[in-house]
């Protein structure tokens, strides 16, 4: 069976999504840098998978320091929290989910440490699960009979270590018989819709026809497109959402084509400490995943290059938010607190 | 000296824009059939530089056929001129610059054939020379004071086979010391703006930024772009043109952002005789300029896919049209006929 990332008791089983879809390679991560690792390359990636994987990476910080003095161990586990806290600053899943395992090591003793945060992980894991399962249900319920669904990058189950939120969506729609055809953005520059969206739909059986990003425009002005379902690394408490750099284009561009515009993302990557998409941090990534593809180099050298992995689309832009308790639309401020603001674990 | 397209008395010799920036190749074609294939691979590309290749290749077409029998000889050259108007349907200036050689042909006998076809191809090139030096010249003065302008896909001296029609007026404002940075799109599937225009911008010294074509909306809401400027492919009576694929999106975008969105663009490119965008052609190339970049696979397998090369920015996102007789604004319909049917040689 096909999984993004899997607990198997002394470590941490993640599908290499860098090498996806040439060679589908699991590696067994046995340490918190491994797993920090993973996170920073992108080996593991989507916002609620990003989540899951480290709060094992906490786990495994717990089980590593299990020769140490007792007194020393909240501090080597505290200090792996830290250290996942810096692999990515855009998704707040992240965030989220080693606030709660922070909160576990708080409450567990040295006998029971270990066993505690594997319990909470593992928590943290199947609530994903639960959200992703939900949303899916929720969101197919947009899509009208007979639809093209756009999304882009890659909101599936390799993003969310479960049901994929916009991917989970668009796939329990086509099982409902009113998906025709999903039109995957390559998603550059590191192609997760080619890569991976448009793999994870084939191996649905869902017809799936890949653009690069420049060619959205046109598609919405040629093509019928019902609506565009897209995740999210992290909704600002107005609603404003941070997602893969392209989504802001996409959603103007649904805007002018009165397309409708869904983000799917679990309450888990709302927060409520943000008040609008400003204050979101936007990741910069290296120059080379822009100048280069698959290693090879696709530019004249020498220019500045830009790298910002997401962008903010504005509420104003969004029809409605997909959570797992249930379907949020303006005014976002009130009902987003009132959806987030019952979430288990929630703090910072 | 660098430049795209030059008649060499028996031959043209084009510099391959396929191996740019890698590699700085150039081949002498000797026959028709070797300039169509150039242009059909986008080894010569650029709607003027299109126009300018094909005209030569007529004249190539006249001296091929010198030891034929003086009856059959505008026989060949007629099929020649046939053959290039098949190789790429969107570019009016390709049918623009045929329509002249065919009437050259016309006028021509069998004794002043081929030194009437090189003539008028001569002359084809230096109106466009002449044309974009004064589309740079004109172009320039739109653009304010430390600007930053971004431009999509690759309208320089490589395009248009002289001096650019949007980066030659980005060079020209830039010479005036009125360009702070550019902003290059790398213009997927086949990245001219990464390979050809960021080359081209640091031959001339000018500092130049590259992102991806999903980077547009972000860039627009995060830096300050005083404006967009783009060439075309063919602009339609009413104004509407047909540019690279993503074209569109950035149109939209910059009206989002109240960014003036320039179209430069010689008079050969207005097609007076198309009504509007919706009856322009689309070329639709392959999959492959999608599922792979230099020639390595990027996208999973199995998947639909969809390339147009062009997309059409309907008129009314289009501050200005920058002709070498003007900058024309709405009401485009009547402006734009007063500009083009001055136009020498006209007439399909």
């Amino acid at each position: 069976m096909t999984y993004s990332v899997e607990w198997h008791g002394d470590g941490l089983r993640v599908l290499d999504q860098s090498r996806l879809p040439l060679e589908e390679r699991y590696d067994l991560l046995r340490s918190v840098e491994e797993v920090a690792s993973a996170i920073r390359e992108m080996r593991v990636r989507g916002a609620p998978a990003i989540g899951v994987a480290a709060a094992y990476g906490v786990a495994l910080a717990a089980l590593q320091s299990e020769g140490a003095a007792p007194t020393l161990r909240p501090l080597a586990v505290e200090a792996a929290i830290s250290e996942l806290e810096r692999t990515r600053p855009t998704a707040v899943n992240l965030f989220t989910a080693l606030n709660r395992m922070r909160a576990a090591l708080c409450r567990s003793n040295a006998a029971d440490m270990t066993s505690t945060l594997i319990r909470e992980a593992l928590r943290i894991h199947e609530e994903e699960k639960e959200a992703t399962a939900a949303i899916s249900s929720l969101g197919a319920s947009l899509v009208p009979d007979g639809a093209t669904v756009l999304t882009h990058c890659n909101a599936g189950m390799l993003a969310t270590a479960a049901h994929g939120t916009a991917l989970g969506a668009i796939i329990e729609a086509y099982r409902q018989g009113r998906v025709t055809r999903v039109i995957a953005t390559e998603t550059r520059p590191l192609l997760q819709g080619a890569r991976l969206t448009v793999w994870e739909l084939l191996k649905e059986s869902v017809p799936v026809t890949l653009i690069t990003d420049s060619m959205v425009g046109h598609v919405m002005h040629t093509q019928d497109v019902a609506c565009v379902i897209v995740g999210a690394d992290r909704v600002a408490a107005n609603g404003d959402v941070a997602n893969k750099i392209g989504t802001y284009g996409i959603a103007v561009l649904a805007r002018a084509h009165r397309v409708p515009f869904y983000v799917a993302a679990p309450t888990s990557t709302v927060d409520l400490s943000i008040r609008s998409g400003r204050d979101i941090t936007i990741e910069q990534r290296s120059d080379d995943e822009v100048t280069t593809v698959s290693g090879h180099t696709v530019a004249a050298r020498g220019s500045q290059v830009l790298n910002p992995s997401f962008d903010v689309t504005p509420h104003r832009y969004v029809t409605a938010i997909v959570t797992e308790r249930g379907i949020i639309s303006m005014p976002y401020s009130t009902r987003l607190r009132e959806a987030a603001s019952g979430s288990s674990g929630r703090g910072n």
